[in-house]
């Protein structure tokens, strides 16, 4: 029996999973990133990771896939990452030689993208985009069946200028469409306001993480009506219905998914802000021709699209 | 001898010209549109550009080819033009029953970027933009060396929401890139200034002008220092320049091509406006990978793309 281990490396967690000739997972496998202690701090829990997955089966291992934030070139080398401390960083040749199996490395937007396209009938779509709130806000775009990456570095669509002169992004710029529509500018934007002196259910919860709030926690609090809450998360719908609005305007295109954890956590409670900001900013009659989804992965998305990735370049 | 007909539908005239076997211009007429005298006038203006250079020789005309605002299907159909009265139009079919010969119309940027393709050595270039501020602002996307139009209304930058609550656009939307970098949305401002008893050189030519101003107009009063002619292109070159970032951290693009007649008339004044907002809204490193060109063919970029699209087709 041989399988396939694909790995999903985001900016809190690594999660890998083992798959089977059926394409089903048998085991799987999740470390905190700890991204605060360093470069390698991040490839020991990723070692770690693929070491448990390997420890526990008996089948040869074919190759793995991964995901990882950023710049990706040639399969394997990590240009640049934003939440990840990896720069011109061949993380592919370190855990091919580590494993000496084949590996394959992908944007972990593009990777998830990958994935749901290979699930749906996605095939029969044409030009297809992908926006993904999560820590960040990723991006992917699919343009006559292709991922389509431009010089490398397309699909940013989490550094769309929504609103100029607004809101820092940790890229620099003011008015990103991350710094309204991600946990980390959400979670931001809720710690500015509790220093206000303003009232919320999640200040425990924000002062008390150390690191990136949960989803859950965020939509527990809408859910319970809390006004900073509500009026944060609204704010963050508000803009990714702009950010939607322009890639209709834009591309036309005949398929939307909308993914990553916030949209698997909060979908309800954030579809309807973003669909009536889309409506308000597309040209009349535009917005009707497009296909609206949710990530029908949610947080497989990243490891299924791994492991399709390599699977696909081995076969 | 054989020549063939390009025209250029837009909101203000109708340039028409005849290429000869050659390539080169062999007569040129422009006529105004008279949008605002209904669709048979608009029908009337244009059959009088096409009257006056089928009486002007002795050559047989192979076809026509003719760029129009809007979204245009099957290079005949044109189902909706924002600034003229046509919509589900069959302008293609008109022209061709009038004449006699084949005849093909396309989106005017698009026809002007593919006009811009054949001319330069964009041949070379895998992807590419076309952003044509003029009477409104226009876009044009070449993807893998192809004119990309999603569902038949992609590229419509003019209509990216760069400023959300911002201001109105003739679409609907508040905020669109067209309301503060479109001659039609600079009138408007400099007329709302005016109205407050601000002072401009502009005041005389505004007020009289029945249509839109012209684009050297406006460059004069930019040039002189006149206050309010450099606030107000100043913010339309700032929003260009966002615009511009949006499309380099969504496409990465190994091209942009700045056109239209704003850029033709005032490139000089626009630009460094347009480079700074750009740089400060790109992710880094990204702007440097991308070749900005302003359109070579300038006002011509329209017809000569229009007679290259109906030549081509039909060699």
């Amino acid at each position: 029996m041989s399988g396939y281990i694909g790995l999903d490396i985001g900016g809190t967690k690594v999660l890998g999973a083992l798959y089977n000739e059926a394409g089903e997972v048998v085991y799987r496998c999740k470390k905190k990133t700890k991204v605060h202690e360093g470069l390698d701090k991040v490839m020991a829990q990723i070692f770690k990771v693929l070491d448990e997955i390997m420890a526990a089966t008996d089948e040869t291992i074919m190759g793995i896939g991964a995901g990882s934030p950023g710049i990706i070139k040639d399969g394997h080398l990590v240009v640049f990452a934003p939440n990840l401390p990896f720069e011109n960083f061949d993380l592919g040749g370190i855990i091919k030689e580590r494993y000496q199996v084949p590996v394959v490395i992908g944007n972990d937007v593009n990777v998830a993208m990958y994935g749901e396209w290979k699930v749906s009938d996605m095939e029969t779509v044409n030009n297809a985009l992908g926006v993904f709130p999560g820590t960040g806000v990723g991006g992917a775009i699919i343009i006559d069946k292709q991922l389509y990456v431009g010089q490398g570095g397309a699909a940013e669509i989490g550094h769309m200028v929504v609103n100029p002169g607004g809101a820092y992004c940790g890229c620099g710029t003011a008015g990103c469409l991350e710094a309204y529509a991600s946990k980390t500018g959400i979670q931001k934007a809720i710690l500015g306001q509790l220093k206000k002196g303003r009232v919320s259910v999640l200040s425990e919860a924000i002062k008390n993480s150390g690191a990136i709030i949960k989803s859950s926690v965020l939509k527990d609090a809408y859910d319970s009506g809390d006004e900073l809450a509500v009026e944060i998360l609204d704010m963050a719908a508000y803009y990714l219905g702009i950010a939607v609005a322009n890639l209709v305007n834009i591309f036309h295109p005949d398929l939307i998914i909308l993914g990553g954890g916030m949209m698997e956590s909060m979908g309800d409670e954030l579809l309807p802000g973003i669909m009536k900001a889309a409506r308000s900013h597309t040209l009349a009659g535009m917005l009707d021709d497009v296909e609206f989804r949710l990530s029908s992965l949610s947080d497989d998305a990243g490891i299924y699209g791994a492991y399709r990735l390599i699977k696909d370049q081995i076969e």
